[in-house]
């Protein structure tokens, strides 16, 4: 994907540009903070997804859902403020429009008349995450019913798609406004060069994209263990300014394994990989991936450590201090609910906050907060993918 | 339930009555209408429902999803106003909430004081329509957390179920202000006397009743024959009156099979019954029932009619002109259409219109439209039933 990169660059056609992000926190325990009000806790980022975020659509329907829930069980007072609305499947949706009409402006601005135009939205081809997808299609659409919505795999795309000699993208001779990636984030999303055209073709157009390729570049684990140094911080924040101050004090400490990058020296790594090998429950190594299931826990991750801190291998992780969460009971309701009888077991959480940005070139339409997502998994599960069937949706409940 | 109602009426104890009501026209070919804009048409009452009123919380949903639906297939012009809204959830919820305030309302001018009040459904043992049921209590729910809903059968209440000396009725020693009853229009919903004397009980209860045994008796097939002849009708609206006129037209030929109900004389059943046994598809025979599959039709319809006329049971019919509605190609989309291609079939429909009606004595508190649903089935079936799994949700689409 690199070397798609390099190209667009130089073509310097992507003057557009368009993502939908989405920032995952976790309380982790903390007996230095000092802020009683949050009574030993405090805040810290797990990482910053662009295409792998999942559920806007769903999640705005699990406060009503667990307002619902709670009222049934008798505690019914000030439930609207305590549950918090989330509308990340509104937000996300006029976002989407806005990225439309923006596209219509700028072909007016190049003399082209674009038809009625599309939202083409890119899935797998055996996509298991379907009716999230759909809550946010029938919310588009509820809307705005003259958009139309394509929502098809890169395997359909090899034959369907066609770029015109402006650039503009055709897919079964309906032109694309926005191109909405829910895959593409893994290899084996990519198991061809045909595959691979097509994404450079959808780079290529003048189609708005969520995200966009740069987006998902800046959204690799290696720039987020950067973002997470002072050196690296300070060159979007002043480094006296309290946003300064907050964001640095919600990173755990994030280690390269090489310090060819300039994130971590030699110094660092060695202490942070032998610290690592005599305590590996107080570390994840995660690789260079988007979604869930690829990081490495306690034991495999010693042995994972081990085999490639010698080898050029290691430039492709990063070793991150394990956030300890703060635990709670709860219970699980999933279709296993039906045939066995639900206990409460030990949970954690992981909040995630949607956001949406709009921008071309230096100049940003719309930069928003767009809801909220809540997660909750067992303490005994390393991950907490939902689809994957880790974790569940879940609410905040404001005390 | 007509000894029932004596005993009530005697002890004089309900002056709070509340219905959900729900009427249902049909569209009638009918090609003597100088209406050209109906082109042909007029709109033809099939029944009137007190209980037997489903849908209220599923059909709310009926309109987005099928605008959703129009919008996937390109349809997109002036949605809103061509696939109208219908708000029967919010409408029957704020109804039923309306009730709750004015039980508490009730209680306070006889200094009872109401600890926290509660709604009461009553349903079957093995309710079929759940799903109706839960959309509507999370509308309920989501509107007033703090109102408690419970949702009960005939059977659990034989044994969980006081009166207090004041008539306040408790379930679970939870104080019920609102009683809706979702089941007890058939036989079996009765089979023993501890059943009977469940339904006594909430009859006899301060709580107000949705709905009451008067319009539950109101609202049999003698009474809706005898509104649908001048002589009845115009007890309730002026003979000289538009609404007259035009609810009048409304009706078709309706007639008892016994003149002792002075509904119709013995030269009208004796030209509708030989009328009827030379064209029995011309007809449809309705014992005094609510809810579907109780219908005689065609051949059957004869063999029935022949059996009763001579015999006492004829009291318990009423014979009607059959409605010819209009028909029209359409597809339904059910579980089945997993398996089987879907192909268009020839349809009718039929359009209810909920409505409540909240009122003390002759005092009307709310008397208004709540919404409608549009049902659609098979032409070839007679029954349009969509839990006993004969038709289908629709919804209006003006042209």
């Amino acid at each position: 994907m690199l070397h798609l990169q390099e190209d667009l660059c130089n073509a310097k056609r992507q003057t557009l540009i368009h993502r939908l992000q989405s920032t995952k926190l976790a309380a982790q325990s903390d007996i230095e903070t000092e802020d009683e009000a949050w009574n030993g806790l405090s805040i810290k980022q797990v990482e910053f997804n662009m295409i792998a975020c999942s559920f806007c659509g769903l999640g705005q329907r699990i406060a009503p859902q667990h307002r619902i829930a709670l009222s049934l069980h008798g505690i019914s007072k000030d439930l609207n403020t305590r549950v918090p609305d989330c509308f990340s499947a509104d937000r996300f949706s006029d976002a989407l429009l806005s990225a439309c009409r923006m596209y219509v402006e700028d072909c007016s601005r190049r003399s082209l008349v674009p038809t009625k135009v599309s939202i083409l939205i890119v899935v797998g081809d055996n996509e298991g995450n379907i009716y999230d997808h759909r809550a946010l299609i029938g919310c588009l659409l509820l809307k705005s019913p003259e958009v139309n919505v394509l929502y098809h795999s890169f395997n359909y795309l090899k034959t369907g798609l066609k770029l015109d000699s402006n650039f503009r993208l055709f897919v079964d001779n309906q032109e694309i406004a926005v191109v909405y990636f829910r895959t593409g984030y893994t290899p084996d999303a990519f198991p061809d060069e045909e595959t691979w055209n097509v994404k450079y073709q959808l780079e290529q157009s003048l189609a708005i994209k969520c995200p966009c390729i740069q987006y998902m570049l800046a959204n690799t684990k290696i720039i987020q263990a950067a973002l997470s140094k002072p050196k690296y911080l300070s060159r979007f924040f002043q480094p006296d300014s309290a946003s300064y101050v907050n964001i640095l004090s919600t990173f755990v400490h994030q280690y390269t394994l090489d310090e060819e990058m300039e994130i971590s020296d030699s110094t660092e790594i060695q202490y942070a990989v032998n610290d690592c090998l005599l305590r590996p429950d107080d570390y994840v190594l995660k690789p260079q991936r988007e979604g869930g299931g690829n990081n490495y826990f306690g034991e495999e991750l010693a042995q994972k450590l081990k085999s490639i801190i010698t080898h050029s291998e290691r430039k492709f992780y990063i070793l991150m201090k394990r956030i300890q969460p703060y635990t709670f009971e709860n219970y699980i309701l999933n279709s296993s609910s039906m045939f066995e009888e639900s206990k409460a077991r030990k949970m954690v959480t992981e909040m995630g906050i949607f956001g949406a940005i709009l921008a071309r070139k230096n100049h940003i339409f719309l930069n928003e907060c767009s809801g909220h997502l809540l997660r909750s998994k067992p303490l005994e599960s390393n991950e907490g993918g939902i689809v994957a069937g880790f974790g569940c949706l879940d609410s905040p409940f404001l005390v």
